[in-house]
């Protein structure tokens, strides 16, 4: 129907059956969160990167992308300046694990064989884990079954050669890059109208401590919300993050599925 | 920052701390599936339709639009032609009923007093019920307590003079509106590029029983998974349903809230 | 044993053995709620009119009756009046759930192979749904397995002929019959010993709004309870509104489940 | 209404709201299973026991009784033959915790501050208690509070000297007593219509191990399911076991509550 | 690598591996608590207790000893005092339950066919049972399978000649024996470091009522906090508890499972 | 009563009692697993470690350790090797979830203000998050609460100039630490007779993808069952590990809690 799209949510059912039918490649879900990033990126910049690279992945490997988990875990105090920021709207565990299982049990139950999970959310991660792995047992799927499902952060795709081109000065770490380069490059890159510099406030990294601490200490996350600056933050530093990590996360997925090397999800 | 979207995910975080310390307008929670709609239509169209809905009816009320949910409960035989249908990809009770109450509970304690679901999705409605209630409990809220939220889903404010012109040889009842005139038209109205009305397919209204089967007898279901044809829609009837429905919900929550009657939700 | 009973908790289990292993009637479970229904009908309406429709359905269709569920889903402002009324005594959702699933579950695994579950309770009927589906999943039961579960409303069986000799001016809708005239009478025609038409309260029909507010606003109930009065109710609309439904409903189940017309349980 | 009832189920909610709005006395929830007890008692007896007790003891405090819990734990081989005998229709341990804990609530937010469990299945008596303790955490109540539950399961009030006389020969231990002299001849005095004794099977005791062994070994439960026979019920036995029972527990729940010595519910 | 050691805790994963694949011996879990044990013993007592007797009994069954749970369900007034006493560290049936669940589940999954759970706290044994219950439907268990798990309180296996030795003026009951001579005498024998004798204060039996009611009334527990007094334990009374306990459960699951004789785990 | 010891396990309730009364130190919690650490380590490392340090830490800030927590989460194939791997016993999510909630409530609750998760297995870290997070919403506590909680894994306080001297050609990163130079080296310090280096297996650092792949493929862990080689191990490397981590954490908690510099346990 919708020719060129690889959204799940925009297709038809039957187009999506007939895909399904013969496709080999994937069904990946891009996950997010509605998180405060600062003062200069949307509320929504989890989803919205990590939708990104599923797309682009997916035309690249044959696939779809399914709708987007549009909520994720809590935010955490060491890696995204807390729960209790305004705008921070959150999932429990339970429910976040319950989303996983439920979406991966209903793509497996028809007939889709691969799934990959593209998380954006730092936090996210376990329960995504637990939830895929509570689903497998649902459909009493072990080693060896074809049937299988990929997590990763995008993050971890990110090269060092990538890295010492984006922070020219050292990487201080992926723990303090919330609302940082990483991510506000790959925004002005992606949705420049999104993301507005000027209200970007420049401040020391965070210094937190070895531990977390319940309730949270308010103080010890920058006013901003950032747990570092996005001081050289620029949209050719995006689209080189963005390419790099698509083309790896592409060849990484072809190569361990047995994909051919160009496979259009929804070809000629 | 984005001047004019009434979209959470688009706005940055301390705008919106802004914003909910000096609003009364409410934050719209729109509410989906991703589920089969037949040959015709594109299977977001659940979130498609209460996020416009939500959207329109945000401004026109001084409120924001939370992140949609993009999943929903279990297509039903007889409201959604079921769930075994290729394409629906659905979550089991605990999991909207989780998704529902972390979402109430998370916005409600932020500061945020008036919350609103608006659900396209005939089978959410109980979970959505449920979720709201648990989270007013965690709460502690009752009656009496200036927070609240509402819940509904969209069709119930078309209004029987709208359906008269909808409808003009006769309303054949919600039960079997999936996939139907009001969906078709209101997709025609709003996304008409996902509308494929040549691929649509002319049948009899479905005649199911009484009673819901489990496991699902299949062959009940029409073979183009909806349980009307949509002949008859079109664009018009798309945005009489559209206007109407807005302009109605928008003054239940004006009046509902005490808000005066233009409230733009960010504006000058 | 007790040679005419279709109930469950009146036989022993010998005998039920015995009947489960040459019986081809299914095993009805009644549902209800213990609920405010005004001051003229007793709190045990839903329970009381699905356990006796379900006997009597049994012993059309060669089927025994399990014991009642005796406490039912939260009482909803627009159609029970709201959970705050006095007397009212409520499960939440995954009890409900839990509650179905097990007892589904349980009566499947004994061999029995075909449940109805008969609902006189409306807010229960989503948690019923999902009770059972998860049930058959636990069981590995899909479309085709010779085993299976249906359920329904009560009533969902009432006619178009009798519900216009049931209300002669027009039918105001499933909404508000809440201690109305439906549930009048029928009590009134099984029960009439547990109704006291003489504290019946006439009053005009509730007008609710088209959302659910939550908590509640107890205001929009009437002081009765009751969303509609029952003025008109009599034992003989309920004795035609009974015989109808169960007529109809021994009818559904016999064709379903492909049984002979006469059957009795455990007769000669 | 029903001038005389004291079951919830069969009095109308306003007269439910006066009584609680000046009684002193407690609400009794009696709790059962269905499950089978051997040839010659019906599925339903614990809760049949459980209700009589329940009634009367509610006619000598002032107090009410709830609906029953039809459905218990499921039945373990030690106590009550096994849950794999056919018949036996068992809940899961959340299933029965939630059912607790939702009653619990329920109750006391109506402003009813007294609720006495009446248990009469023997596996069942744990997951009551856990119900209770997390409703007790949900309404924030703690030592001290006017508001209170009690639990018992009802052979715990049978004294020493009615032991003697209901066994003559020695009391061979609660442990067996499923479907045996207690139960028989409780039966024989509430309803003996549903007893048959004439089907008992008269067997020695069932001699099972020190430990539970799952899945269970079928043959170590004696064919009848009964762990020991009936053999020397009778009504008179039941009777003074009823009336002990019955006139104990009324009177630890008249001293505990401070109640005075009659207190009928409903009366004059 | 540890010659001797029975405790999976201790061995290598190789050593555990090569064990299990010739090994019909059990993996037994003992089953504790963090609980007040009055003035005179350690509060890690029941873990110490079940570890101890299952360690002895996996090495005459040639079996090994998982990981203690460490911490039990909440303390009962009537059976330990109270879940409000300080020290006293519990844990809710659910988390119990999942427990139990978890562990029987894993170890099963590992190819381990006989597992046996030893426990040591009275209040835990219906949420084991239910745990393993769960766990072998998780894995399709029925009767019949060659894997099967056994559930005992330790306390089950002291005979009667040993009770009349242990309590020369007649044994109390198990009701009261928190704190008392049992777990003294047993504490005695095995661990006389961690026991303090002059502490113990001597006091008459607790003398609870036959209900259990929540919240609890402290005052009725001792302010010792054991229902009965530890006078008269030595540890001569302990050694003969322990080896009569021990002799006799490793005779029954060598009984129960068909092991020889002489069977030492890991020997030559 | 055992004057030295600071093992809640080990002291008896009144001791306890009096310490929580008066003491201002934290009650340290250590977490473990049940999990394969190749053939030269036992498979307790993780509790035997996160306890010893503990223990360390409660000496140097006048606190007291807990029962630790034996059973932790599902091993992952890129931290532990995977969850498939025989003598690997694990919980899931909501186990280990549950577990630390209720645990947390359960110390808090008896008037602890301070607790410690001391985290010994790579997986545990968000569940434990989660639990504690839970707990403190059931408690209503928020940010400026007198009452809260630390958690943190031991390897966190590993300091840059330690790494250096552990690693003298380079710290290979955490991901592939398990059964390696630093759990063995702790070990070979803390538990030598538990250690037999003769069996470690010398291999080439395991190179696993940057996704999660489940089903597992095993073949992607090494065969030995550890993610690197313990070469280079030594009890020197160990000691200096452990001093530094434990001086290090207990000064951290000293000064976050404002405690003085020699506070000891249950001293003078």
């Amino acid at each position: 129907m919708i020719d060129s799209t690889v959204q799940m949510s925009e297709l038809d059912a039957h187009t999506f059956r007939d895909w399904s039918a013969r496709a080999s490649g994937p069904v990946l879900v891009p996950v997010g969160a509605l998180e405060q990033h600062g003062p200069h990126l949307p509320m929504g910049t989890d989803a919205i990167l990590s939708t990104a690279i599923a797309t682009s992945v997916a035309q690249r490997t044959g696939g779809l992308v399914a709708q987007p988990f549009t909520y994720g875990y809590k935010s955490q105090q060491k890696s995204g300046g807390g729960n209790h920021l305004p705008g921070t709207t959150s999932l429990d565990a339970a429910t976040l694990i319950g989303l996983t299982r439920s979406v991966t049990v209903s793509l497996l139950r028809q007939g889709i064989r691969r799934v990959v999970f593209v998380n954006g959310h730092y936090e996210n991660y376990q329960f995504l884990y637990e939830g895929i792995d509570l689903a497998l047992d649902d459909l009493g799927i072990g080693s060896g079954d074809e049937r299988s499902v990929l997590l990763l952060s995008y993050w971890d795709y990110v090269s060092g050669d990538t890295l010492g081109l984006v922070y020219p000065d050292g990487f201080p770490g992926w723990a303090i890059e919330h609302g940082g380069v990483l991510e506000t490059s790959l925004m002005l890159h992606l949705k420049p109208s999104l993301v507005d510099l000027e209200r970007a406030v420049q401040h020391a990294a965070a210094s937190l401590p070895r531990f977390d601490r319940l309730p949270v200490v308010p103080d010890r996350t920058p006013a901003s919300g950032c747990l570092s600056a996005p001081a050289g933050s620029d949209p050719d530093k995006g689209r080189l993050l963005f390419d790099q990590v698509v083309e790896d996360l592409a060849a990484d997925i072809r190569s361990e599925f047995g994909l051919g090397a160009v496979n259009p999800a929804r070809g000629a």
